[in-house]
């Protein structure tokens, strides 16, 4: 599988596909660095007037409720409602889920549109899962291993593959169960890591929409392996941020089998 | 008084506080950051459905005016009253006070909502006072010291703790005024390090909540003594972001004794 | 030429222009920090309640539609009129001309708006001057060349300044045309740094009312020098968004001249 993995990584580099983001305000710089890094080209963009247009010229949505408010919400309903309608991937990262009962309305509303992938924290799949209010803001208090129960039901629901990230990430759909053990405590200090590896996912389901699975074992293995990398090179969170994108842009390909933890 | 600043700086650690942040788009991610490399926990939100449980589950809250509009002043009302129901800590960053008839007319608003910390440069502290309109942008042109009567009349009439921040940080209450001297004159030419002080008591804010004069002198001494540390190893405004957060991370007790100048 | 272009350099850092900036969320950080590390003082607010007020306050306005939505297209009309009333310089950044049919009918209003100054890559100067829809995302698919017959088109219809920024930067005016080969290739893997180019453009804008092209072109010059020297150090494009800005705050004249490449 590692060799598969590396082809989709450079199927991005190679192919530069364009991938639309509705996210949060907090990450937008971080997830637009990431996605240029690995070779993608991000747009963001949200206004209800162009959204059909955008959608038509990407190759992946994006859609993050991390700082959602009504006008956010209503572009991310048009925008996955027109990747349906294309037959386009979308993924969807639940920010905070089981924080608040309007996240969690509007998670269902955009759960019923059926994402292709689902990236979350443990703690976040257990409460898309449960509608549960048992969040703590939007760092995990579970482990991954918590959630694969949960992961399942929305796989069994929704169709989507779903990835649950943490120390180990796992991603599951109905006939199989990917396990990465890459990454480094470091990465939880620097805001966004998850969104960004939401993003990436994005890019590699542009590049691979039949193989959602794999798409996002890529996306998450690459995004872990770097993290690891730039983790053992940085001083702190601020040196990590910086050093994630050179890693990203620069990895080759025996770091990345050397380095590579799957199961 | 060393000695129990550290503690606090302990405490945010070992209790991870989530913060709740109503925040500009310009430094989001940055006192994101910040927060998380002292152990905090951030969360930013809006949306006015969601604010009264985001204030719910919030150790405190920041409210930071800087890219201010209709729906999001509403969002700060909204947060700001929940907070007092509460009687959760809350603290107000008066971002380019005096600049226009607007943002003064919101100060007013905000202001009668009794803040338990307010903190901005000089000329937002002086312009907060007098509702005159002398700021030229988001930057000070006076000196801390110009601005203690401001902040004295300030605590007066709202009973805000009021933080003074410059080149000398100066922490103003009825019976108490504490001067800070650490900082580096560079720490001017990375945006938003003001709104970073401000998330920052926010963070020991909720982990202090009794003594706000002590929270803010915490934030205030940690950020000055980290940012001091941070402007030696830097060439230039671009490192200082980043060595910042690292040594947010990574500060010990004897770089924070040897290097804090209190008075 | 040179001489001429380091002039206003030193005038920026002097005089410390205020530059008001209606931009998009991915960029507002950076953009932020390049105005400061060039000495210019950056404020970013777009309430239409202080827009005539901030303009009033401001000594260049940037426009950039990156973000755009039905309130901000609303904002950036406000502030241009208000810019045009007092004679003040503006420049317009049209991210992503000819992706929407939405883009290209804002760009419309604001072109009838006479902006002092347009910065593009080559495709939206293209998009911009045809109303076609060719472009590919945010990122060009021309080469700078491509687009000097659109540029002129642009300058005779609106008297605009037009700088197509890419490989090689060409600044066009009626009896004007310089071009700029510094600059790297790894610059156009950090988000944004066309959106700086526009930024930084306000700030001598704002110095330089009089004379635009020599105002535009020094923005260009100096982005271009300092990105060149900073993307030789850097091992990524993590570490060029850091060297840069450090590099924008310490150029001497000494690297700028032996750098410049100007004709």
């Amino acid at each position: 599988m590692k060799e598969q993995i590396w082809a989709q990584i450079i199927a991005v580099k190679q192919n530069s596909p364009l991938v639309h983001n509705i996210t949060n305000y907090v990450v937008m710089n971080n997830t637009a660095n990431a996605l240029l890094a690995v070779g993608a080209s991000p747009i963001m963009a949200h206004a209800h007037a162009e959204l059909t247009e955008m959608v038509n010229i990407a190759g992946a949505l994006v859609i993050n409720i991390g700082t959602l408010d009504e006008y956010w919400v209503k572009s991310m309903l048009i925008a996955a409602e027109q990747a349906n309608t294309l037959g386009k991937p979308w993924v969807l990262d639940p920010v905070g889920a089981g924080a608040t009962t309007y996240r969690n309305e509007v998670l269902k509303q955009l759960l019923k549109l059926k994402p292709t992938v689902i990236r979350g924290n443990a703690s976040e799949i257990m409460a898309l899962a449960s509608q549960s209010n048992s969040t703590k803001g939007v760092d995990s208090v579970h482990q991954s291993n918590d959630a694969v129960s949960a992961a399942l039901r929305l796989n069994d629901e929704f169709g989507s593959v779903v990835c649950i990230s943490g120390a180990t990430d796992i991603i599951v759909n109905n006939d199989n169960t990917t396990r990465l053990s890459n990454g480094n405590s470091l990465m939880a200090k620097v805001t966004g890591l998850g969104c960004t590896a939401t993003a990436l996912t994005g890019a590699f389901l542009a590049v691979n929409p039949q193989d959602a699975f794999l798409a996002t074992t890529a996306a998450m293995a690459l995004l872990g392996v770097c993290g690891e990398i730039a983790a053992d090179l940085s001083a702190g969170p601020g040196s990590l941020q910086v050093n994630l994108l050179d890693i990203l842009y620069n990895l080759t390909e025996e770091e990345f089998f050397t380095t590579l933890k799957i199961s």
